[in-house]
């Protein structure tokens, strides 16, 4: 099927020319005319993809997060959960120029206000994904001990508040905050939430 | 000396017409022309007090923790320092509708990409300031105890991230994230951090 994945293609083309407009000008600055421009596109090609600028803000909002994914799934197996963990976490935090990159356009998304259904409605899922994120990170490290629903859910929200506010502090103010102490609050945080449970480690 | 105070008010007042139409309408509508009749003021009244939108996204801006900061002051004195530092920190936190309306301009005003150099001189100090609160709180709660510079920064960035992080979703996803789970994390984060370091409790 040639003609549906160039389709696909197309698709990620397109949302990666907004994520350029987005970190070269803003989000105020991306319409179907500046992202056809931006990806050397005709406004009637861009259009035949995604039939609105909102469309094509959720679609090059679920690719940030579709490509965290990608990297987690690709990640190596390691000898502890512990160690897998450790690195599920610091794959959600922008500790190279590609995710900065991807950090970038996920908190301008995030930020910008609207009422627009269709974006709030994607906002709402690409943050349910990243929470379902942390929800495995807590669930497999406290595997082997006795939590209660509230208490893992209570670890949730704080690892995903801890991970976000790294994200930003990192984009908003890597002279601050270095990839080292932000990969060392990660890790710090989930030995300490293993001890806290008693959990043993190997 | 009436002048300067009516002219103190004005700015404020203006400030927050800004504020008003960020939460309304996003940072991207902001001008001096949108605000001079959210303030219900001719754009050259407000043009007396702020030459440029720039300067007054600034002072907008100030202004939010300039409120947190006099709220903190006027914190009562608790019976010890663990329950003052949760006082300050949950005072950082949007857990009521006027704070909620500040916490959104913060981060509407730092997600706001722009390479203008005034307002991130603002953003950078305004974090500054926030990230010193955080100090003051480790200080505060490591005081009697021996502690590293490496290991102070390394738990004043994570308290900083876990704070921001908590804001965030608070005004992101409040079905998500209560009132009540983000004070427990910021509650129990505190409590832990004097376990860790041995810090005896009262």
């Amino acid at each position: 099927m040639p003609k549906l994945i160039d389709h696909a293609t197309r698709r990620e083309e397109i949302a990666t020319a907004a994520w350029r407009v987005i970190l070269q000008r803003g989000i105020g600055a991306v319409s179907v005319r500046t992202v056809a421009a931006e990806a050397g596109l005709s406004v009637g090609s861009v259009r035949h993809v995604f039939a609105s600028q909102t469309q094509l803000l959720s679609f090059a909002m679920e690719l940030v997060i579709d490509r965290a994914a990608a990297r987690i799934d690709a990640l190596p197996h390691r000898r502890t959960e512990l160690e897998s963990m450790e690195d599920l976490a610091t794959e959600l935090l922008p500790l190279d120029e590609e995710r900065r990159g991807e950090t970038e356009v996920y908190l301008a998304l995030f930020a910008a206000s609207g009422a627009d259904s269709t974006l709030s409605a994607t906002r709402a899922d690409v943050w349910g994904r990243v929470h379902a994120g942390c929800r495995t990170i807590v669930s497999r490290l406290t595997d082997a001990v006795t939590v209660t629903e509230e208490q893992h859910e209570q670890e949730v929200v704080r690892l995903h508040a801890l991970l976000d506010g790294l994200a930003a502090h990192l984009i908003w103010r890597p002279s601050e905050v270095s990839a080292a102490a932000a990969r060392t609050a990660i890790v710090d945080h989930l030995h300490e939430l293993t001890t806290r449970f008693g959990v043993a480690r190997p």
